[in-house]
């Protein structure tokens, strides 16, 4: 399997975890480091295993939680470590995530998960200096 | 100087180069790479060079565009990359920031920027399950 596969792999292992609320799993992809970090929309960074993971305990604790479908994954590798880029659907509304890896005894773990929202526009553009869009 | 102090001095001068809106300084904090990427508040992921930098010349075109201040970096390193999570205050409302820099010829690089507003709750909490907290 290439780094690109395995990646991508790992990534589809995350989502599959939260789909089916499966903690033990989805701490599992998570680097046993102290220095792992991640931003869930609206929320500020937390950082640390025991905070992180723990966010996603509670998380998964709530019956209500949304279903995710992960979509149009993109990896980019250096060396040891890797982003994939990819769209999250929640129920139906997209968030632009970066999932952080880094190869671990050979395996690709999470160190880092950032997931924001898309502003939605009415008339959709690609222009940066459009003012519907965020100036930062 | 230690890589922490070098990596908070790049993503230091990453906020200097906006705040005056020097173009070719930000260009060049960029690693001329093109898998480089960004995601502006509310937009989707942007790949390459060529569209990561020209968003960058288009923000900076506004001479409308908000003042920005970098608070509370944290880098965390990992051989020849490193992240930085920070606060970005715009305008005194606060995002959550994540720069990702890569080692290049000796120098701290950027390779990856995401800005995520941070929701403001009437009553602040820490607790994850708070049902104002996004469930993911």
């Amino acid at each position: 399997m290439s780094d690109v596969d395995a990646i991508i792999a790992a990534n589809a292992a995350f989502y599959a975890a939260f789909a089916s609320g499966d903690f033990a799993a989805l701490a599992g992809l998570w680097a046993d480091e102290d220095t792992i970090s991640c931003i869930h929309p609206g929320w500020p960074a937390i950082v640390g295993r025991a905070a992180v993971v723990g966010s996603w305990r509670e998380i998964l604790k709530n019956p209500a939680r949304p279903q995710i479908v992960c979509a149009e994954p993109q990896a980019i590798v250096a060396a040891d470590q890797a982003r994939v880029l990819c769209l999250e659907l929640v129920e139906g509304t997209p968030l632009a995530a970066t999932n952080y890896f880094k190869r671990i005894d050979g395996a690709w773990r999470l160190v880092h998960h950032q997931s924001s929202p898309i502003a939605q526009f009415l008339g959709e553009t690609d222009d940066p200096a459009d003012p519907g869009r965020s100036v930062h």
